[in-house]
């Protein structure tokens, strides 16, 4: 079984913005060799970046025809979304938005049949999935509808430092009510979880950051600790989690690298991508966890200003499929264990 | 009149924490030969370090003399506030909390008496304070009230970096609120004649963070930034400041090394304090702007469970030190250029 090569879907995103060019890069340079890959996207987008490929010989199937797609015999395979002329290169369209949600739909449901053990997704635009008529316009909140898996969860990764964030793009005023038990209890467990299946980890350490200034400092600086988080970090060590916290936030992330940590949870979005950023962030990788299959995702955006300039960086993308096929080989390590 | 050494208040802190250690190290390992020195603070607590600096014929001059004190014809000059005996090393008492308040007070007394151009303090401890009766319990508010400077502000700085926190010791919840157009323009206006006053800068730019994660983007993820950051930046623009904002906090910081802002402000505490930790803490500084003297601290506590170990590091209290030299001569060439 494990040594059957890792099976992934590669979401080439929005066709107007830089995943085009990354994925041509990816795909040229490196040898894939961990790993076969259904390339998804529109392909009039990618295919300019294909000569360089010399991949004359690749598969390219219609999306219609996805659905009833068994294994091919042979990798890469391109699925094509479409929007061959509409789109518009550098900026978002209705058309780009169609083929990124399309794409992003298609690798879900290759995972749910099976057929792929992770997904890898290429930078969206929000605006332009919203012109398309996407009501969700995140690839979490997408893909945690498409996939049944309501608690996932945002992890950043970056080499020796991952930090999953409770509460994401919500406004500043509204984070101090969306801190609840059952959120703090939620993930918690997904992260714990997701440590030791997709990370190899026995014994998770897991440190929580506070809501408020020096944790609260015994209720004169905010209520929230003393009142939600503290009593839900206390039942979830009761369960058996190796758990520090509430601890303040600049102290937690202040030589992270030196407490041996395996994860930090921030309660909001600044709280963890300030650290995150300050911590190396080229190679990031932006991933959910929670969900039945692997997904990591680049972690900058479409960079509209810089397409077809031949400047954008590959190494984001490179480390979201790194990890990937690193997660995908964990989670079978894992199953084999019989701890599935 | 600038060939004049600089002269300072050094007060020791909490005559149970670090303080005494600290400056004791300073004393023996600097030659302090760019200031002339009044140390203020418990004379018992300095009494072990003090054969260290070979200061036998140092003046101790009792606190109730200060008042009436003239400038001596050597320095460093010891100022006792007493607490011979009853406060306790390592730990919180009244009586530490009263020697420390006693030495801010004579300390302010000096700068509005001419004779000291800037104060730089020791570490105290609020709970000290606290059971020593006072209400204000932080260096920041004492001191904006003995000087009379409500629009005092606190910056940290280290080497390159410097950021100012709008709101500091509150409740997250309470912080939305708290980001009023009036504390802006307050705190923007110190911030630029800062730069200039006590960093020689002509030309400060200055960046602003915003509030909510991708600044608002747009309103979808809050309101304060198009309601009350944008348009208090705009008017500040229109009176000639530089500034950029509101910038989303984790890319304001990340790379900040390269942006060539002379400070950011930050809103609120984890703000402004994780990235200042993450950009090299251990000689940080932490100083209060705005008010009619200088004003540097260190940026670490009393550290009460290594008291007298020997381990304290004086980094901290070194930069605040040699900071606060510099800053005094930058305002003397401030002023000496006819812009005071």
């Amino acid at each position: 079984m494990s040594e059957r090569r890792v099976r992934l879907a590669l979401t080439v995103g929005d066709p107007g913005g830089i995943g085009p060019e990354i994925t041509g890069s990816l795909l040229a340079t490196r040898s894939l060799s961990g790993a076969d890959v259904y390339v998804i996207g529109a392909h009039s987008s990618l295919s300019s970046w294909l000569p360089a490929l010399a991949c004359g010989a690749a598969r390219v199937i219609p999306i219609a025809e996805a659905s009833t797609l068994e294994t091919p015999d042979s990798f890469p395979v391109y699925i094509d979304t479409g929007a061959d002329a509409a789109y518009r290169r550098g900026r978002p369209t209705a058309e780009g938005g169609r083929a990124s949600g399309l794409a992003i739909e298609a690798a879900a449901a290759l995972a749910k049949r099976g057929l792929v053990e992770g997904i890898v997704t290429g930078p969206i635009s929000k605006e332009a999935l919203a012109l398309a008529g996407y009501s969700k316009v995140s690839h979490t909140e997408l893909l945690a509808g498409l996939l049944d898996a309501p608690d996932c969860q945002m992890m950043m990764v970056s080499p020796g430092l991952r930090i999953v964030i409770l509460t994401r793009d919500i406004p500043l005023r509204d984070v101090p009510s969306a801190v609840t038990a059952e959120r703090i209890e939620a993930c918690v467990r997904v992260t714990g979880r997701s440590l030791r299946e997709l990370f190899g980890v026995s014994n998770p350490r897991i440190a929580v950051a506070a809501l408020n200034p020096h944790a609260g400092d015994g209720g004169v600086l905010g209520t929230e600790e003393r009142e939600t988080i503290i009593p839900s970090l206390d039942a979830l060590r009761a369960a058996g989690y190796l758990l520090d916290g509430p601890l303040s936030a600049d102290t937690m992330f202040y030589k992270w690298e030196k407490k041996g940590y395996d994860a930090f949870i921030a309660l909001y979005h600044d709280q963890g991508m300030i650290p995150f950023k300050a911590g190396g962030f080229e190679k990031g990788v932006n991933m959910t966890i929670g969900l039945p299959v692997v997904r990591t995702s680049v972690c900058h955006g479409t960079a509209y200003d810089i397409v077809g300039k031949g400047t954008a960086e590959t190494g984001s993308l490179e480390s979201a499929f790194a990890l990937a096929v690193e997660c995908c080989r964990a989670r079978r390590a894992w199953r084999a264990g019989g701890r599935g």
